[in-house]
């Protein structure tokens, strides 16, 4: 908490990390006791820019369960994006032409965690607000709910029922600023602290960057996480990125650099071969669950894209294969009215419970003081030679490193 | 979500039901970002009518654990309703002359639903907002609280701790609208969306309607329920109406046009033959339930009703039998500290957990995009002559139809 | 709920308990629907006296998950104390001089109420908020979570999970208000009215009154709890006071009239002999509690205080044997990151789920309608003059009573 009211320098200007800050606005502060509600910034204030009408937006939702959710709408000039501070700093929807980063959740509204029970329904709470592009699971844990043990206060072990993915997508972040660079390029940044604390438990803090470069077609999301406790702390995180029509739809398929297949399940081994490949929308579909280790090209980068049935429209997503070792490939191919979606996530782990995530030795831990960097950078790619352009990538990047296919689920 | 501000056409207003609308005004909508805190029209701004001085409030309220909850306060010019957006879009009160549809609850504030905590003390948590004269209970299930099978996202079936009554009665409404129609009669119109949505989960929305002739003693609850969703979906509602004092009191007695009474269990069982009368406050009063199968009139309406001790005053409820063919009648003749109240409940089933009920054929489906409409037809009746009147309508629909007592609880 | 917007007479100042109140100002009402999101008063408006500049401010948080957190923050002209309405009218921090009554928590937003869940962690989300220089805990139970019985609406014994430390202090006040006394001496009030109501459960209220004289280095919380239901109810009530640097570090000590001191487990029993004794932090800690009788001087007054290495600091906390007749010393020596910190916590008993506080009949009753008043009188002192002639006090009212160590652990 804080009473000061100035709009003081920020953290990432004062990091000197920021090249030419043209403007450093802190929206919301839990230390400097600094919110505002609605706020904007454009090309016409801040010409940074001669070709682009670019603009950060930021406002407040009403009605329902999404009252009082604060949403940053950054529109780079070419693609627009939806940040939402209340819910972790996930990334809402991104639109850019005819491409829609998102879906069609049954969940209409951008629900504020206070209506959010996570321990509900078995521990599936997390689903009564699942509606994002973007969310990230974690950081405690991640992955489907159940049992696993924790040291108490009084040093006992004990069991506790984790719940669906965590809590870290239904925390409100407690700083926001809004970074825009001079460049060249010139660059609008969202950066939000996200806190996962508590007394006798974890302390982890992401500090999150999305940026995107006037005029661009791409973004990146650039994500720090820190144990703020004075002992190693086990962590999760899956990035939890999900695309519904038009990009998917029957005949898109999925391709990434990657070395190994593992069905999740039995219902997955089942359709195996396929598993690269979408449907229509089918009523009564359960979710297909693939468990993907990606390969990285020399810097250390996975690949891996989903492109439209046509082959042109595609959208890609590279990331550190060191810090995110797994991608999970989730198929949810039931009636639009339920929710057509597939999910492509890397992460640190695949999304079974962490006592079992634990056990196939993917839960990592942080020491004392310890940050991990993770970063996802997003292309959109809108015409048939971007797409293969990108996909050209892929295959430069398996090389000839064979696909292999488990016919056995994850153990 | 949505970032428009203009208040636009209504959906009322569009649909066409509406006669001559004088006024029509949309308080909340989530889908067009509208959100009024505070509002009001009265007969001075737009004069319908020369005979009443009727009002349309909004207000919001403070402090302890009703902060931000808003009401909206109806006055025709003869009784005073005040709806609660915040909670489902239940009635707190309504107020004609000395006649009071409410009771005096232990739970003095009205609790936002940020408060409650539907699965704490094992599933009651409901009770801690619990003092409305109407809430609704349901959508997904109603009833006590108990373990009940669903399917979850990989397919299997599991088991979740169903809570008391549901969760609609702690949802706030995602679309508010106020509509004055013009008549004759003139009538005001509140009507509200309450969507009860999740993801790997039922998609059910219930649109009401809260309408009163200006001037009159009466007024009509109607309700859309729909499935939202791609498959069949159970739902249940009931329709839980309390009555305390100055209706309810030592001599006071329950009518209804009724096939047959069963206690609920073998409490109620022992004084079953006393079902339809009322003793003053007990100290340490156990509740009563007795499972009523209602009895309908040529135009498929049944019909109940409190009458006070003296005889003087009522109040009725009218109800289409086919939608809610099961009648609770609950007395809790508790102290007055406590609660002391009886209610009046028709619904789609009794109130035991969803297991009992759905073995019992009580659990209602809806199919994909299927509605479901319910009314609740209420008068106050404020005179001997006029509670003369309603009891003879309920003795007619019963006709030389008997009443069956059943010596055994509910199986 | 009300509608009222007068800011009417107050209880207090109506009740003729203050003397001659120079200003009484509501500031937040559920009944009267008041709500003042800021405010201010000063000696510069009211100029009680010539020799102090005190002030009382009100404001609101913001960010992360303090959104929406009102803060009390007096000054009397020497001490500084931030009251928190909205959990349940905590004291997070006193500063006087140098003096800090407060600890450095890993939670570092003064959490709001509708991010708690205190079910969760297996019963330990109330540690998600957990950062108070004094919280009370209670008031239906305090403790350890664990299974309890309670009867339920139909009259059965049923079984519940009762969460760490109750409901308390995460409930927002519902009456707040302000009372300047003209004095001499003069004097701040800060009232409050916090109600743990609901229906088919207990229905107790808490009003405190934080007050201090203007100019002077004590305090005073006076607490009235009082049963509101029909029937005997249950209540526990714990003062949680915790402290942490500069006043704790090695070499502090407790000192404090007792009786008897009983280790609350084995862990506790190992160390028994230096119970009163603070190393500085040590890494991997776990905690360790005392459960203490404390003994009374002639006017039923305990008293218990901590004391700096250099003995020139110490606070001291005085309050009812009769009412509070035991402390628990809870010693926390963990890493600084962890939350180095001990509590001295009076109350109706100590820690251990209400289950086995009730088998050693420490869970005291409140017979309908019956009030129990409770206080803590703090006192900080500054020099070391101050802190021999405390803990003289202290020594008197040991007098010649042995203080006894039981080596096993509390039963």
């Amino acid at each position: 908490m804080a009473t000061e009211s100035l709009n003081r320098p920020l953290a990432a200007c004062e990091a000197g990390s920021i090249v030419k800050p043209a403007l450093c606005h802190c929206l919301t502060s839990a230390r400097q006791g600094i919110h505002e509600t609605a706020w904007a910034v454009t090309n016409q204030e801040l010409p940074v820019t001669k070709d682009f009408a670019w603009s950060v937006k930021k406002y407040t939702l009403s009605g329902g369960r999404q009252a009082g959710v604060e949403v940053i709408e950054v529109d780079n000039g070419c693609l627009r994006m939806l940040v939402v501070p209340t819910r972790g700093m996930s990334i809402l929807r991104v639109e850019s032409g005819d491409v829609r980063l998102g879906w069609d959740s049954p969940v209409k509204e951008v629900v504020h965690p206070q209506f959010i029970h996570l321990d509900s329904r078995g521990g599936l709470g997390w689903l009564e607000g699942f509606n994002e592009w973007l969310v990230r699971c974690g950081l405690e844990w991640a992955g489907h709910p159940g049992k696993d043990q924790f040291r108490n206060n009084v040093g006992d072990e004990v069991e506790m029922d984790l719940t669906l993915h965590g809590k870290i997508g239904n925390i409100p972040a407690s700083e926001v600023e809004v970074v825009i660079e001079a460049g060249p390029p010139p660059r609008i940044i969202i950066r939000g602290l996200v806190e996962e604390r508590m007394f006798y438990g974890p302390q982890l803090s992401l500090w999150t960057s999305i940026s995107t470069e006037i005029g661009s077609n791409t973004f990146r999301v650039e994500d720090a996480v820190t144990n703020l406790g004075a002992h190693d702390q086990e962590f999760q995180i899956i990035y939890h990125a999900n695309f519904g029509p038009p990009l998917l739809g029957a005949g898109a398929h999925f391709l990434g650099a990657v070395e190994r297949v593992t069905p999740f399940n039995a219902r997955a081994a089942e359709t195996l071969a396929d598993f690269a490949a979408y449907t229509g929308p089918q009523p009564g579909f359960i979710e297909q669950v693939y468990c993907l280790r990606p390969l990285a090209d020399a810097a250390g980068q996975g690949l891996i894209l989903l492109q439209n049935a046509a082959g042109n429209r595609a959208v890609s997503l590279a990331f550190p294969v060191e810090q995110l070792p797994y991608v999970t490939l989730w198929k949810n191919l039931a009636a639009a009215a339920e929710g057509y979606v597939t999910g492509l996530e890397p992460g640190t782990g695949f999304p079974a419970t962490r006592r079992r995530e634990r056990a196939a030795n993917r839960v990592p831990k942080l020491k004392a003081g310890e940050t991990r960097h993770f970063s996802l950078s997003v292309a959109i790619h809108v015409d048939s030679a971007a797409v293969v352009a990108v996909t050209e990538r892929v295959r430069s990047i398996q090389g000839d490193r064979p696909l292999l296919l488990d016919a056995a689920p994850l153990p």
